[in-house]
Parts: structure tokens; sequence; C-alpha cells
């Protein structure tokens, strides 16, 4: 595959659903991938990854639940957080907010969780 | 170290020096880096190591060897390309450029090559 430039907001056009990260591209074992929140999703952790979002457009709220305390970050774009492995997070956006994410090939979306959204199968962009 | 929001402007106010990535995170066995580009920097690759770099401001133009050819993208903001392991590049930027890098925590800055451009110690900011 040719080395290409890859735009965040050209790959966000090219679809509308949401809480299901499309792939982008691969750094060694991490995938780089963009995908559309709005609403809540579910509490869930990584056993064995961290996982870093980036806000590209809109707005993040991340709740975390930290030695049983419960705290949450307001995320605009250009900014990111990184939540390490084991700790339960739960990522919400008040309006379409897009995102980048950095996470090894093998995490699931919802982590420990399995219920309706989670995504098994990862589209390639 | 407890979890907080990293702006990627706020960081880049940190400091001046060019061409000197600065460790803002790590995101399994990648370090998150940002960097302040302008001029040319030197041809080299990196052996084993994929590298991410996403443009937040200004302009990057990356030189690309592949197979005997060279060919150059162009880059401006919410942009990334990823270097594949092996592929010499030369990034440059015309006007002072803010990079966001994403490369394991083991990559030198120049690659292969090792001259006044290398950074062996990294600043964590």
């Amino acid at each position: 595959m040719p080395i290409e430039k890859i735009s965040l907001a050209q790959k966000l056009s090219l679809f509308d659903d949401r809480w299901s990260p499309k792939v982008v591209g691969q750094v060694n074992d991490a995938l780089v991938k963009v995908a559309k929140l709005k609403g809540e999703f579910v509490w869930h952790r990584h056993e064995a990854e961290d996982e870093l979002f980036l806000v590209v457009r809109g707005r993040l709220r991340m709740r975390l639940r930290e030695a049983g305390a419960e705290r949450a970050l307001e995320l605009g774009p250009g900014e990111l957080v990184i939540i390490p492995r084991g700790v339960e997070h739960l990522p919400s956006a008040e309006e379409e907010t897009e995102v980048l994410l950095v996470e090894p090939a093998s995490t699931l979306n919802t982590g420990d969780v399995r219920n309706e959204r989670t995504v098994d199968r990862l589209d390639r962009i």
C-alpha cells in the first residue's frame, strides 16, 4: 500500500454511525482509529491496554473511576487523554463529537463488557 | 500520576526549540510526543519502527524515498502520515510547524543517522 497522507476530516466524512471506531492506519502494534460519539457509552475498562482519545471536533466528557472515587474530565478540540489499562471509564458527548483513538489492535471497544455496543469487526476506511 | 487531560497547544507553549520532540504521554509501548519543526531535517529511516506525524499547526512537507523513487507529501492541520519502518524520509517545514508524534519509546529521532540533530535524552513535559 503506498504511503499517503490521511485527512481526519475526510475520513470522518465517510461514515455516520456512532460508537463504532474505524481503522485509518497502524503504527507498530497500535491501530489509529476515528470515531463519532454522541450520548453516553458504557462503563468499561481494558485490562491490559492503554487507550488514547484525542478530540478532533466537539466536546468529550470522560468519567473515571479510580480507587472508588469518580471524577470527570472535559475535553475540547486539540486535547487528549490517555486512559491507563485497568481504569474504568465512561465516555460521553452532548453534541456529536469526533475523536482520534490510538490503541492496540487487540482492544475491544467495550473492554471487559460485552453488550449491544460491542463491535467485533473493525472497518478499515 | 493522576489521569489528566493534555492540551497540545498548552504543551507546545512550553518550549521553543525545534526538532527536539518532548514526551507528553505513553500509550502501551508508544510514546506520544509534540515537536516544533522549521527548516529541513535529515534523511533517515527507522529500521524497526513505524512513526506517526499529525500536523497540529502549520504545514509539513514529507519527502519519501521508496524503491529508488522520491516523492513528497504536503500535510496541513488535521492531516497525518504514518512512515512505515525502513522507509527513508525527510521532514521539512517552511513556516514553523507543530506536530504530534506517536512512535515507540525506543525510537531515535534521526533513526539510522547520528549527527548534531540527534537527541538522546527525551524531555517529558
